[in-house]
C-alpha cells in the first residue's frame, strides 16, 4: 500500500487546487513514480504563510519542554513511517538502502539534539545587568534580554539529502526548537519523500496537541513558488541547501523585497585539500586512495565534496595520483539524484576535458551508463601555470570530478589559497612540523574556510555543538551562520530586551529566580544562580 | 591652536588628491568652519582598504590583552585629545558642551568596556567535542570552534553621535575587539570631530605599536565615496547608523556585489509609547511631562525618539495631553545638527499640518529662528480613525515632534500595534495588573520591537551586556544583531572549526589547556576546565 496522495499539507489540511502537475522519477529506470504532484497556487502559499503567522504566539510561549517533546516526537514518528519511507526516498533519489537508512539516523539524532538543547535552555543566550541607581552621571535602569524566535521560516531542502537535509532536517528541527512555525517546499526531485516526512511532523504536531499552523509543506516545480515564499509579507526568515544559482536568485528577492529578510544558503564550494610534503612522504598512495574515496562517496555529491588538490610537484606526488588514479579507475559508476544533476556534471567534465593545460589522468574503467543517468568518476591534473591560466577551477563541479594542482613551491600554495573562494572546509594532510612549517598557508585558510580538517577528508561530518556548516561567500551568503550543528539555531532568533521591566511580565529565562536553571550573564559574569 | 588639517589619515600617511572640497558648517550660526576637506578619491579608499586587508592577518593575531590595551588607549587619547576635541564638535553639530562631554564619557566606557570583553574572553563561543572513537556507525572526530574576526571593517557614523557613534563609536571598537582593521567613512557634517578622533585612534595603534594599515579615516560629501567602500573588494562588512534611504541604498549596494557582505544599518525608527489605562489613572501628568523631556532631549534628534504615543481615549488621557501641551509651549527651540536635518523636519512637520484628522495640540511658545537652523517643539493628537486613515504616521520623523493617539478600546492597541513597523524600541507605561491585562499587545510588541522599557522613556541608553539597539526592519537590515553593547562584537566575526586539529596548532581559545581560562561548550556543557 502507498500512502502517498500527490497533496500539499497546508496547516495540517490536504491540497492541490493547481491543474499543473509533475512527476518524480527514479533516476535509476527512468521510470516515472506515482501519484502526480501539484505546483503550489498563491492562494495556497498565502494559506500556508498565514496559518504560521497566526500559529506564531501560540507556539512561542510553549515551554522548552513542549518543544522538546515535539522535536523527540518528531523522531519517533520519522522512524515510524518504516520502510515506505525508505523505499520511496530510494526510489526518488537513487540512494542505496544503506544511505537512506543513515540518513534517516542524522535526521532522528539531529531532532534529539535540538530537544536537548531546549531543555539544557542556555542557548537562549540570557543576560542581565541589574540596575545601578548610584551610577553617575546617571543611575542605571535594570536591563536584561534575551532571544526570541523570528516568526514563520521558510525552508527549502537539498536535493541530495532527501532526509537529513530536507523537511526533516536540521533547518525544520532548529527553527521549532527556537519556536518558529515552518513552511517547508518540498524538493520537485523527490516530491514524495517529502510528503511521507512532513506527515511524520503532522503526527507529531497532534499527538503534542500543538497549533496545526506550525508546519506546512508546499509542493512545486517553478521558481515561481519558491520566489513567493520568500516575498511573502509574513516570512520572517528563509534557509535554503542547494545550487549557487538557486541560492542566489531567491537571496536577492529577499533583499529586494520592501522589507528585507534574512535568507541563509548553504551553496556549496571547491573544498581543497593541501597534501602537504610531510604527509607526501609518509602516506602518499594511502592519502591518494582516500582522497578518492572521500570524492566518490555519494557519487561526490556532496556539499563537500573535494574539487581541488593541492601538492608540491614531486615523486611523491606522482605516488599520490598514480593511487588515486588507480581507486579512480576501479570505481563504478553510479546513478546521480537527477536528470538535471547529472547533465550539469557532464557538462562540468566536458568544460574541463577542452581546458589545454588539463590532463586527464584517470577516469572509470567501466562506461557509465546514460540512461541511469550514471556518472562515472574523473581525476585531473595541472600544473601551477596549468591552474593559473583557469580562473574556472576555482568553481564546483558538483560530483565526482576533481584537479590536482602540483604546486613549484610552498609560495605556490600561499598564492592559490588566496585565490580561492569562501569554502565549506578545507583538508590539510601533514605533520605538526608541516603545519608549523606551513603557518601561513593555514592563516589564509582561516580567513576563507569554514571547516578545517587535519589528516582526514571533507566528506561527512559530525552534527554536534561544535560543528561548522558555513563559510564565507559562496559557500553562503552570511559567514556568520551554519546551517548544521546546534548554532544554526541563532538565525532564527533576535534580542529583546526589557528595561525595568517586573520580574512577574519577563519571560522565564530572565526572572529573577532563573526557574529555568540555564547558564545567564549576569553583570558580565556567568552563572546559573539567580539575579537580584 | 588648531591642529586640524582636512586631510584623510590612510593608515597613518594624511592624503588628500582631491580638489573637489567641502567644509563643516556651525548650525548655529551659519559659518563655514576651517579646513577645508577633500572628497576621496577612488586611490585614495582602495589604498585605506588594501591597507586594511595588509593588516588584518597580523592584528587579528595579537592577544586579547594586546587588544584590550589597545581599546585603553583609544579611551585616554581621546581624552588627550582635550578641549579642542570638544570645542570642534559644539561647533560642527551645535550639541551643548555637557552634551560633548557625555557623548565622550560613553566613547570611553565603551572602548574600556570592550577591553573587559577582550580580557575576559568568553565571548569568542568556543566549542569543543571531543573524539569518540567508539561511536556507532561511524567513530566521531575530536570537532571544536571559535569565533575569528570576517576581516576589513567599514564604519559609517552617525550624524547625531558625532562621538559615541561615529569615528570613536561602538562600531570601530567592537571590530578592533574582534580584530578587524576598520575603515571609517567621516560624517560629512562633523569631518573636523573625525579628524580629531582619528588621530586619537593613530596615537593609540603607534603607542602600541600595532600595524598602521588596522585604522584609516576617510572625508567625504557624495554618496560615491560610500558606494565604493561597499563595493570595494577587500571590504569584509560594514556597520551603518543613519537614514533610511542612506542604509538601504548602501545595503542594496552590499547585496549586489559578487560576493555580497553583511551590511549592518541601523536606520531609526517610531519607538511608540504606550500608556495603559492603570498609569493613566496613576500619573498623567507627570507622563505626559516625562514624554516630553524624552521626546526634545538633543532636539529630539536620537534614533530612540518616541513619535507615537498611544493611550486610551478619557479624561486622564486629556490630562496627559494637558500636561504634554505644556512642556511643549514651554520648550525653547534650539538649534539642530545641520540645515540638511533641519530642513527634512520642516518638512515632516508641514506634512502632519495638512493632515485634516490630525490636531495641533501645542508648540514651542517661542518661534524658532530658521537662520539658526532651530527646531520648536510640536505635539499632534489624532482619534483612532485619523490615526487609521493616515498609515504615513508609521514614519519616522526626525525631531521633536509627535502625536497623542486616542484610542477607542484596548482592541486598539493591539490592531495598532501590528502595523506598527519593526522599531527600536517601545516603552510601556502602567501597573503590573496593566501588564497582565494587555498581555496580547506585549505579546505583539515582542515580535516587532528590540528594547521593552517599563515606566520609563526611550532616550538614552545603557551600553552594557544585556543592552539591545536593533530590531526588525526598517529599525536595522538584520535583526538578529545590535550596534550597541556587547553583542555587537558578533557582527564581524564568523566561526571557524577545526577537526582533529592538533593541540599544538589550535588557536589559544581551543587549546586543551584551556590557556586564557574562559568559559567553553565542552560535549554540550559550559566549562572553564581543559578538555582531554
Amino acid at each position: 500500500m502507498s500512502n502517498l496522495q500527490g497533496l500539499h499539507l497546508i496547516a495540517g489540511i490536504a491540497a492541490a487546487e493547481s491543474s499543473d502537475t509533475f512527476s518524480a522519477k527514479n533516476p535509476k529506470t527512468g521510470e516515472t513514480l506515482e501519484p502526480v504532484f501539484h505546483e503550489s497556487t498563491l492562494g495556497e502559499i498565502d494559506r500556508a504563510m498565514n496559518a504560521a503567522a497566526d500559529a506564531f504566539d501560540e507556539f512561542r510561549h510553549t515551554t522548552p519542554e513542549q518543544r522538546a517533546e515535539f522535536l523527540e516526537a518528531i523522531a519517533d514518528e520519522t522512524l515510524a513511517l518504516g520502510d515506505e519511507f525508505l523505499e520511496r526516498t530510494e526510489a526518488e533519489t537513487g540512494h542505496p538502502r544503506p544511505r537512506c537508512e543513515a540518513e534517516r539516523g542524522r535526521s532522528m539524532h539531529q531532532a534529539r539534539l535540538f530537544a536537548e538543547l531546549c531543555r539544557e535552555g542556555s542557548w537562549v543566550d540570557a543576560r542581565i545587568d541589574t540596575a545601578k541607581p548610584d551610577q553617575q552621571p546617571m543611575p542605571a535602569p535594570d536591563v536584561r534580554s534575551v532571544m526570541l524566535p523570528v516568526g514563520p521560516v521558510v525552508v527549502f531542502g537539498a536535493s541530495n539529502f532527501p532526509i537529513a537535509i530536507s523537511v526533516l532536517g536540521s533547518d525544520t528541527v532548529s527553527a521549532f526548537a527556537a519556536g518558529c512555525p515552518v513552511v517547508v517546499k518540498a524538493h520537485p526531485a523527490h516530491p514524495g519523500t517529502c510528503e511521507l516526512a512532513a506527515r511524520a511532523i503532522f503526527s507529531a504536531i497532534e499527538k503534542c496537541g500543538l497549533p496545526k499552523g506550525i508546519f506546512s509543506l508546499v509542493q512545486g516545480k517553478s521558481n515561481e513558488v519558491g520566489a513567493a515564499l520568500v516575498s511573502h509579507p509574513q516570512t520572517a526568515a528563509a534557509a535554503f541547501t542547494g545550487s549557487l544559482g538557486g541560492g542566489r536568485a531567491l537571496f536577492d528577492i529577499a533583499n529586494a523585497r520592501p522589507k528585507p529578510i534574512p535568507f541563509y544558503a548553504e551553496m556549496g564550494s571547491v573544498n581543497p585539500i593541501f597534501v602537504l610534503p610531510g604527509a607526501l612522504e609518509e602516506r602518499a598512495g594511502e592519502i591518494g586512495n582516500g582522497f578518492v574515496t572521500s570524492l566518490t562517496t555519494g557519487v561526490g555529491q556532496f556539499c563537500t565534496n573535494p574539487g581541488l588538490v593541492f601538492g608540491l610537484q614531486s615523486e611523491k606526488l606522482d605516488s599520490f595520483k598514480k593511487s588515486a588514479a588507480a581507486a579512480t579507475s576501479e570505481w563504478q559508476p553510479a546513478t546521480m539524484l537527477h536528470a538535471g544533476i547529472h547533465h550539469a556534471f557532464e557538462t562540468g567534465v566536458g568544460n574541463l576535458k577542452k581546458m589545454p593545460e588539463l590532463n586527464l589522468v584517470a577516469e572509470s574503467a567501466d562506461a557509465p551508463d546514460p540512461a541511469k543517468a550514471e556518472a562515472a568518476c574523473y581525476l585531473f591534473e595541472a600544473d601551477a601555470a596549468g591552474f593559473r591560466a583557469h580562473p574556472e577551477l576555482l568553481d564546483e563541479v558538483f560530483g565526482p570530478v576533481s584537479t590536482v594542482v602540483g604546486c613549484e613551491s610552498p609560495t605556490d600554495f600561499e598564492a592559490f589559497a588566496r585565490q580561492l573562494d569562501g569554502s565549506l572546509t578545507a583538508s590539510i594532510h601533514g605533520t605538526e612540523a608541516d603545519l608549523k612549517e606551513h603557518a601561513g598557508l593555514i592563516s589564509i585558510l582561516e580567513e576563507k574556510i569554514g571547516r578545517l580538517i587535519f589528516n582526514g577528508y571533507p566528506v561527512g561530518l559530525e552534527v554536534n555543538h561544535s560543528i561548522h556548516h558555513g563559510g564565507p561567500y559562496p559557500a553562503t551568503c552570511h559567514s556568520h551562520f551554519t546551517s548544521i550543528g546546534t548554532r544554526c539555531i541563532n538565525r532564527f532568533v533576535r534580542p529583546v530586551c526589557y528595561q525595568n521591566w517586573p520580574d512577574s511580565a519577563l519571560p522565564d529565562p530572565l526572572k529573577n529566580d532563573n526557574p529555568l536553571g540555564i547558564w545567564r550573564i549576569i553583570d558580565g559574569e556567568r552563572t546559573q544562580a539567580g539575579s537580584e
